[in-house]
């Protein structure tokens, strides 16, 4: 059974245990997903009415943009379990013996890498589903302005929490070029995504205290 | 069917409907829950470990506590929705005569109290929740660290959710004295709760870049 398919009280229990998976990138990619799926309530709250009117075709293309991004964000729950376990197994492999060890390392490294693949994704898709909702907050119905709101806490949330399951990976990754690259884009990514998060939760506010 | 029985899947395509229910309060009370389903991982993952034996205890209180919060988050989903479906209702009833409209009056001020008293728990839980992070993140596993830090993420998220979610509901309710104290309680426990959880995340880097 998908980690997906389970209720959110299974879900949220089966985190809460020592179980293997989920862990926090299955939990941030959840949170992205919701994060998203308020974008696309706003839309949905917004298309056909005629105040808005003029945005009605902008608004229709960000909501096909937050459904394929909350899709992706729902794969990557189940994705970071599967990559996961692999690395878990990895450490595991016996390291007695110097072609043992190299053996180890070489599995390990990969293992590392594929590990870091998801989260590095959880960054980059909570960075779009951010820029989504920046583009909403001025175009969605000024009645449904709350879940822009918490829609842009819960992407900043997966965000950072992305970068941080990357950061626990790539500490024991070898290929420092990779590392570096990897480092760069998700740093750039977070520090703006944060920023734009918090200048769309600014409006939010500004337009709930008018 | 209680809205935490639906799968992930399920909950995040409703959410993103045009439905009523469940909107940004119930998100953010999940969110909550996930949250604090890491505190209940990491406390999991440090109990019974030799290195971690002289807070054994103190991670098994903690542990207590975190599977109260979270139980209490998951009820809030289900509640949230309760509580805005009277008030919903309360914007549809007719206010043509004067009879009409001072009934309809009385019934949405009461609705809009009710509709604000999940929020405000929301607010009061997610606090108390980031406290467990916080007396975890020197006690629990350093193995499982990251996931103090997405916990943390996750409830500053679910702590300014549920702030957004009082706002929209405190603009039209007339009894000024209740304003005044939810609005004093509320704007408090937002202002420390982020506080503390940035700290948190900050020890929680520190610990990781080391």
């Amino acid at each position: 059974m998908k980690l997906v398919d389970k209720s959110s009280v299974e879900f949220t229990n089966v985190l809460a245990s020592k179980a293997a998976v989920p862990g926090g990138g299955g939990a941030a990619a959840l949170v992205g997903a919701l994060g998203t799926a308020l974008a696309g309530m706003v839309c949905n709250l917004t298309i056909g009415k005629k105040k808005y009117a003029q945005y009605e075709e902008q608004v229709k293309a960000i909501l096909a943009k937050t459904e394929e991004v909350q899709n992706c964000f729902l794969k990557m729950v189940d994705e970071d379990a599967e990559e996961f376990l692999p690395l878990s197994k990895a450490y595991g492999m016996p390291a007695n013996t110097d072609e043992e060890k190299a053996e180890k390392d070489r599995v390990l490294q990969d293992a590392l890498k594929n590990a870091c693949s998801v989260p590095i994704k959880i960054v980059r898709t909570s960075y779009e589903a951010i820029k989504l909702h920046e583009d909403l907050v001025d175009k969605g119905s000024k009645l449904a302005i709350s879940d822009v709101g918490v829609g842009v806490q819960c992407l900043r949330a997966a965000l950072i929490s992305g970068q941080l399951n990357v950061i626990i990976n790539i500490g024991m990754i070898k290929d420092q070029e990779y590392v570096s690259a990897v480092k760069e884009e998700t740093d750039r990514l977070v520090a703006e995504g944060v920023k734009i998060a918090d200048d769309v939760y600014k409006k939010v506010e500004k337009v709930l205290s008018e």
